[in-house]
């Protein structure tokens, strides 16, 4: 059976020794997150994941949602789970204090959300949608509508969704054609959506979907596209619950993974029109939406980190206990003795690691982006936390399929059977690299959008503090060198044939996204060892553990950072073929 | 719906261009396989594939096979499938003609086996299987045994299983535990093996089950062990069924793929003891074992060939035919147009192409080992094709999973849903990256036992014989150059690591049977591009794809031979920190 334990030391020492959560602390707003308090968070995190939401991890997978009649039943256990969830509170951590929330770091619910995914994906995925539902209201919504809403959505009595995908628009959103219709102090919403995460459910008592929409008279493509809160059940003036609105749930998906969460065909307006209100101002749908995209690819990044943690532990939890061979003195060995099952477990663990550690930085940003006491600072730090953005997204959820898909190999023969649990981590994962904006669309957001925006300002900081950084590594960093120096010739190649040749960058975004990925990984992993190896010199600390964090940042190194270099030339050489073909050559 | 069209063209300028099918065709033995005869039963099976097989794939996969009382019943229209493959004659293509074989070249069999992976890889394992049992009886088998079972065998009414693993007998088969008694002329055996594919089923009358066992009083460990014949029905004097044996399946697995085909667990002798035959002589089982491995293995490589181009088939109709985005004119556009997509279905493409190249070429080099005329030559041949066997089983299979995964990629948020096929050609070959010896033990074959052998003559020989080809490839081969000369460094440091640091090499495995496997693909590209490009100067065949060939060469070159330098140092640099490692550092 598949179990988690919360990686507590390891996301604890990130934060404290590595990311600065004591300067975080120190920001107004945040002087509630002391090291203690933050400490106890996750352990009772750690706790609430490993006691209820990982038990019902697999079963959930194997049972499935139900759908019947416009009604969809989780799993056994999800909803009782989610309204212990809701009265402990661990959904309003992270939440403005205006709104009843807990008003914490970033850097903190980060760490916490990475434990809900790590034990249990398709659970954590109703709150992931319901942070940037929050969000979006919190900045955009009228008074009225955050007093009706914002409470309920913070404790998660109301869970909300993103209603923006249809059979027509995927990956572009200029296709919608869901309709809106003025209609007195409130609009009347027509249309379909699919593939709406917890678009029905049997876990709370009313769902606020959040709907993109075309304004009633606005411009065709996505700039008369408009946000707009459609509640499953309408709010009487008393803020008690009245009839249901004009929204059903026609069917539910059959996925390769995370199958107990449902995703939802939705129908809006069968009936005349679903009541739905503006959020922000029309025409504006798209802005808004976005700023709750971004947070959302965070999160989405860190189901991948998450569910790696997971693939892991239960990889390594088999090693140990499954003899096969001899070992070198000819006793028989438990496989973790074996050189490929020790490398496979180590590219595991390292890389997990470093997924972690490029998040929780972005984290760390974000915190700085709001409550950082200088304004320069905080509009440095929501540059980068945009540049980071698909990057945490898209080379995380990648790393966290790799990682998955080793644990499988880990197991031989037992990993390619469901009973094992195994495979389920590959299948729930694998979904990562597809919603909130595949990683195809991500890497060119990085390298359209993000990398040569305002005079690359962002990019080249960030260059520039790795390579400052160096320095004080000492000198076994030949691989982390050269990846920086790659990083810079990808960026600068970038930068010079963007405005000319768009479509030649296009075709290797995705290499220069990996490039940028390794390379922060590959530093935060050497940033921790340093910090490691000055902690063991002071005497603070476990030796063994601070080993650990060393031999890790040297193998991610060696084996991961060590090819960045060659990935320069993907980046480069891929549009001299892709310029030849024709659609007949395929 | 998923389908699949048989590549007949690449297929048969593949075999007919590049690996010289006319000298084969030459051979003493094969001289029926003239070019119209290929040509036609190509044909044939593709017609059966699309027909037959293809349609079956997602039906089977959806309904899975069921078990109940002993008795397994295979998805709908499985049973009718096979009675007509059995029918027409395909299980008996590569058998040997004194059985009622066709005796056809392996190189032929090759292309034919390919196709029934594509067109449905759960199928197709039924004869795969019962190929190595073919094999394995005709080497080793008496005189008896062959009459009595062999051309049922060959005609696929009686097909065979191979019975290895058991629980605590998995990569390591020393640990075997299933006895064998003697009794009179045969043999009792009993015990449980797992993981037997096709181990019980409704589509043919009897089951020839071969099981490696321990000998009566053989030594301990891997020398004790026999393999004995053991049908499921015991076979009368005079040829026709008679009583059932003492054997019967206990369950079957619930699998992440191949869900049409069961893999069973088998108890044999719970009734005092399973009638068994001796194939060859007591003791000498793992080596019998091993001839009809090693042809399995290269069959194992065609099944990641096979599902790659089905998966590459799936992509690109749904590229062509789903609109997002606008095209650079603004025009509304194909996805097949965007450089991303681009980019994964060449990819997807040219890695197909590769593997196939390679497994085409370790079957031309089988059939030069069969029927060369010159004895040096055959000697030669056969050591190369035990070099190739364990890249051709683990980089082929690494490279499908690959391909299937970007497969789904190509689809986006469809691609997640079952229904439309891509997630299931993923699910499928992942199991290829595991049995018949994980790819772990691929590679710790190639490093441990193939490279160095003899003087390590054969890798020598062909890396001398690509280097040769180099020169008259023309100037544009730098990546392929620059791998030749990586491999030769990686093949050096092996050949002088391994008599004092084995664990040393074994770290690092894995990564040069995927230099091995990337040279080799980039080499028989570039042959390929090479010819077309001639036969273009000539005026010769189609324009357009001998076109598509040179740039599928480039693309491959460009993308993936490029990266070969960069992975010696994993090959080398993996111990360093695996060295250092203890337990409680994970």
């Amino acid at each position: 059976m598949s179990t988690y334990d919360a990686p507590l030391a390891d996301q604890l020492f990130l934060m404290n020794e590595v990311l600065g959560l004591g300067e975080i602390a120190g920001f107004p707003g945040y002087e509630d997150a002391t090291p203690d308090l933050v400490s106890a968070i996750l352990e009772e995190a750690g706790k609430f994941g490993l006691e209820v939401l990982a038990p019902l991890n697999q079963p959930g997978d194997e049972q499935g949602c139900a759908f019947e009649n416009g009604v969809v039943r989780t799993p056994d256990g999800f909803a009782d789970a989610y309204a212990q969830f809701v009265e402990t509170g661990w959904n309003s951590l992270g939440a403005p204090t205006e709104y009843d929330g807990q008003g914490m770091p970033s850097l903190v619910s980060t760490a916490v959300s990475e434990i809900w995914f790590g034990a249990n994906m398709a659970f954590g995925l109703c709150p992931l949608l319901n942070q940037g539902g929050i969000e979006a209201l919190t900045a955009y919504g009228s008074d009225e509508l955050k007093a009706t809403f914002l409470p309920k959505m913070v404790s998660g009595e109301w869970p909300s969704t993103m209603n923006l995908t249809e059979s027509e628009a995927g990956s572009d959103l200029s296709q919608i054609g869901t309709k809106s219709v003025r209609d007195g102090e409130h609009y009347k919403i027509t249309g379909q959506k699919i593939f709406i995460s917890y678009g029905e459910h049997d876990m709370a008592a009313n769902i606020v979907h959040l709907v993109l929409a075309r304004s009633p008279d606005g411009p065709e493509g996505i700039k008369g596209l408009s946000l707009f809160l459609v509640p499953k059940v309408l709010v009487n003036d008393d803020g008690s619950l009245g009839e249901r609105n004009d929204l059903r749930c026609v069917s539910i998906e059959h996925k390769l993974g995370i199958k107990a969460s449902p995703t939802a065909v939705m129908s809006f307006g069968d009936d005349g029109g679903a009541i739905g209100y503006l959020i922000g101002e029309e025409n504006h749908g798209i802005k808004n939406m976005f700023t709750m995209m971004n947070n959302t690819r965070l999160s989405v990044g860190l189901q991948g980190v998450g569910v790696a943690e997971r693939a892991y532990q239960r990889a390594l939890a088999y090693a140990k206990e499954r003899v096969q061979g001899r070992d070198v003195d000819q006793s028989s060995a438990a496989i973790i003795h074996h050189p490929d099952v020790r490398r496979m477990l180590m590219a595991m663990k390292s890389q997990t690691e470093a997924t972690r550690a490029v998040a929780y930085y972005m984290a760390a940003c974000l915190d700085k982006a709001r409550h950082h006491p200088n304004e320069q600072v905080r509009q440095e730090n929501q540059a980068m936390a945009d540049l980071l953005t698909p990057v945490v997204k898209a080379w995380s959820t990648d790393t966290g399929a790799a990682v998955a898909d080793l644990g499988i190999q880990v197991h031989g023969g037992m990993g390619y059977i469901e009973e094992t649990g195994a495979a389920q981590h590959l299948r729930d994962v694998r979904v990562t690299m597809i919603y909130e904006g595949t990683n195809g669309i991500q890497a060119a957001d990085l390298v359209g959008r993000k990398v040569a925006r305002e005079n690359a300002e962002s990019i080249k900081a960030l260059i520039s503090l790795m390579k400052n950084d160096l320095e004080g590594f000492g000198s076994d960093n030949r691989h982390l060198s050269n990846a920086n120096d790659a990083l810079t010739t990808a960026t600068d190649w970038i930068i010079a044939t963007s405005p000319t040749a768009p479509q030649r960058v296009a075709a290797g975004a995705v290499h220069y996204t990996r490039i940028l990925g390794l390379t922060l990984g590959g530093w935060l992993m050497t940033k921790a060892a340093s910090r490691a190896l000055e902690l063991t010199q002071n005497g603070t600390g476990d030796p063994g553990f601070l080993e650990a964090k060393v031999l890790s940042a040297r193998f991610f190194a060696d084996q991961f950072v060590s090819q960045v270099p060659a990935l320069l030339e993907l980046v480069q050489s891929g549009a001299n073929t892709l310029e030849d073909l024709r659609d007949g050559h395929f």
